[in-house]
């Protein structure tokens, strides 16, 4: 699949365009960007940790039927999707609290939520990607009220799946972001990535973080998280893998 | 009915006990607050004209089945209501694009919405009232679903109420706040107040502010802005109602 005109570049990612109308190439950078891009850093070989983290998971969510954008891996940096028009919408599943959920609710973060909660956020850069409910997706036409619940429903059932896959890699899943969009058929596909920049990791036994707060927070040893996490779901042996403090500088 | 203890002190309210443990007084106050109370001020006779505005306007809903917190007008500053168990959400209706519906969208002031934006409000001043969706109301306890569509539902029915006890004096509802909560018997009612200090008001002709959003950004007139609210819906004749620029300083 040849690479031709850069279509989009976004805080991590570029989508190209090929010689095919209905695929696009997805490239992973190593730029890392933090509060809406008020904090802006590198993570040496993101891009390519996060390219194997993300076919790992797609892989993963398609053998249990969740349609997802993925088409094949092509090269470290690089894997071939489906080309789609993105709903505009930004679906978070939480199973602990953590991050925006714990200032929003005044909660400290780390209890775990007795059923997932679901959030939208309005993919919207310039505004800070706000939190929006039900009536402002619909009367402002972002998307029609059965499409919302069926991202609703997707996305609870991607967090059910991703739960189990990483957990079975001693990996809590605290939280994800991930997006939707349609294809030259109109099918809505799981889109985006599944990466430690849009999940919360942590151990399972230790809780140390193994994502972008990581950097969010200059805790240290942030490409060694993102190294363990691939490794973890890689299925080769790691040295660290439940033992204590493996991140602290 | 005699004034006992203080209860609680708001920013702009005041409430008392009474010899009745399912009745208190509410006592409406000059003090005006902006911004989640960065801005202070007074703004002469608010407590006179908000318990007028509010009586008229729980007596209007309660006249189409509405059920209030309303029993009567006491004095020029007291109303007396039922005792509440407040539901700790802020429920809020909109017709207009105005306030944080804007900033949120990223749009100007003034669109009318082909139908209303329901939105509630987790009531936590400490927080900033953070908005919320279904899934933080009943996961964090807040209020069970079917409460939280019944509020829904009669906010959407209020909305409907107050926008044409309004219209009928030339004021455009444009927005408005209100909150909700049990007395003794467990039946939820509508509570707190309708003011130009949780409405948002327009003249229909000229789209002046004729609400607390005069205070906040300083565009002055506020005093009369209120008071022209009042003499409308009181039915009084009033001199600049329907006129140009009534409140230009």
């Amino acid at each position: 699949m040849e690479r031709r005109e850069k279509l989009y570049e976004g805080k991590a990612k570029i989508l190209y365009a090929t010689e095919d109308p209905t695929r696009v190439i997805q490239h992973f950078k190593d730029d890392a960007t933090a509060f809406n891009a008020e904090k802006k850093g590198t993570i040496v070989d993101k891009g390519v940790m996060n390219n194997v983290i993300s076919t790992l998971a797609f892989q993963y969510l398609e053998s249990y039927g969740v349609a997802t954008h993925f088409v094949e891996k092509l090269s470290e940096r690089e894997m071939l999707v489906q080309r789609l028009n993105i709903v505009p919408l930004e679906m978070v599943a939480r199973n602990v609290v953590a991050g925006s959920l714990a200032k929003r609710m005044g909660l400290e973060e780390g209890g775990e939520l007795p059923s997932p909660v679901i959030e939208w956020y309005y993919k919207r850069d310039d505004l800070g990607d706000p939190l929006l409910n039900e009536d402002h997706v619909v009367i402002f036409g972002l998307s029609d009220i059965s499409t919302l619940h069926a991202l609703r429903e997707t996305t609870l059932r991607v967090n059910e799946l991703l739960k189990k896959f990483f957990l079975a890699q001693e990996i809590l899943l605290v939280d994800f972001k991930v997006e939707y969009g349609r294809n030259h058929e109109g099918e809505i596909l799981l889109a985006d990535e599944i990466t430690p920049d849009g999940c919360r990791f942590w151990d399972r036994k230790t809780r140390e973080k193994m994502d972008k707060d990581r950097f969010r927070h200059d805790l240290g040893g942030v490409e060694e998280a993102y190294r363990e996490v691939m490794t973890r779901i890689q299925g080769a042996p790691s040295a660290g893998a439940g033992g204590e403090g493996i991140f602290s500088p």
